[in-house]
């Protein structure tokens, strides 16, 4: 990852910790403030691979190495000489690259983004699509997201079956039935009616769908609800 | 979304930026650090989302209109009561309840995450697989990510309406109070574990995911249950 005249060093720090929470090592930066640098070395869990950023005097430098480079923008309005593809898609061809050989993400300053300069080293343009293009994002924040579509698993996205075991009849029938001895004893039930609400209150239990773990705590609080409704 | 305990203005602004980002506009804070809060509003960019922001004294307060509540944890070694998706699959669901009902997606502070008492309100659990585990993630960059994980689903526009109704968090709310009650007359509690039990009692009511039919039907029963009791 490269990171072109960057100003503020909260902004370098959460980049640095972006990259080692999804597993990104090597860092560059270009022309960085050197204050700002310094400052960012001592960032909260980032400080190894900040240790180790390169530090290169122009993205002619920091991309020598790399088979595809591809700059991010915001495209507030500015013409691009470049393609310019969405986030989704863009991070799907940089995957690919990546499986082979070193591929470079360039980011701009905070204020001014890439310049044409720094553009022109780039093979396409990557873009966050946002609600509202004259609002950019925040640097470590637009970092984040595109280190995070490199890492994120599609296949994780699908549904996966149920691992809770439901309650079986047996112990569905047992709740009911107890539901109905309490709520019998507390006068909820109007007995002239009490067939189909019998009926109701097993359709209901049904509903709740309990698991197999819920289920036996159900039963030890109607257990004791019971035995109180029993001893007055 | 729901922002708990925060204590960095540039964690409450890089948020409320990330909201505007992606077209999410409705922001609540419990508890935040009121110089924090002060300062956030003044964030660039953020400022009518920020402005609009509702404080809340409580986590109930703040997702009681809410179907569905997540919480946000970097699951790092805590015993977890609660089911943990990855974000991937997580946004998915939430993306189809999103569609019907509000959602609350809930953040804890920087340092401690959610407590187990806020844990208690929520639903499920969403964590950001990260390389190392160990590492927690910005604040501002978690919140960026999962909030362009709804936006980017692309299959949320086709995932099917529900067809029940789910009961709002006011309603859970209410029918854990009354259980409690009924538990705590019939000697089900143990005054010294009372908290956690309580707490066992919260995720239970939530696990049972009642429908906006049956949710009324419980209280009745409850409330009958509850004047029984006291009766004698």
């Amino acid at each position: 990852m490269v990171l072109v005249s960057t100003r503020n060093p909260l902004n370098i720090g959460a980049s640095a910790r972006a990259m080692a929470n999804f597993g990104f090592s090597r860092l560059r930066v270009v022309q960085p403030y050197d204050v700002a640098f310094r400052e960012a070395r001592s960032a909260v869990g980032a400080a190894p691979l900040l240790q180790a950023a390169e530090d290169c005097g122009s993205v002619a430098e920091a991309v020598a190495d790399c088979r595809l480079v591809v700059g991010t923008t915001s495209a507030g309005g500015r013409e691009l000489q470049h393609p310019l593809r969405r986030l989704e898609y863009g991070a799907r061809l940089i995957g690919r690259v990546l499986m082979q050989a070193p591929v470079a993400l360039l980011f701009g300053s905070e204020k001014f983004g890439l310049s044409n300069e720094d553009l022109s080293y780039c093979h396409w343009l990557m873009r966050i699509p946002t609600t509202d293009p004259g609002l950019s994002m925040n640097l470590g924040q637009a970092v984040a997201l595109c280190l995070w579509e490199l890492a994120r698993d599609p296949t994780a996205a699908e549904a996966k079956p149920e691992r809770v075991r439901r309650a079986v009849g047996e112990q569905n029938e047992q709740i009911t039935a107890m539901l109905i001895e309490v709520l019998g004893r507390s006068g909820y039930i109007n007995p002239r009616t009490a067939g189909s609400t019998e009926e109701k209150i097993r359709r209901l239990v049904l509903r709740l769908d309990l698991s197999q773990h819920d289920a036996p705590v159900v039963m030890g609080m109607l257990r004791q609800v019971l035995w109180k409704l029993g001893e007055k």
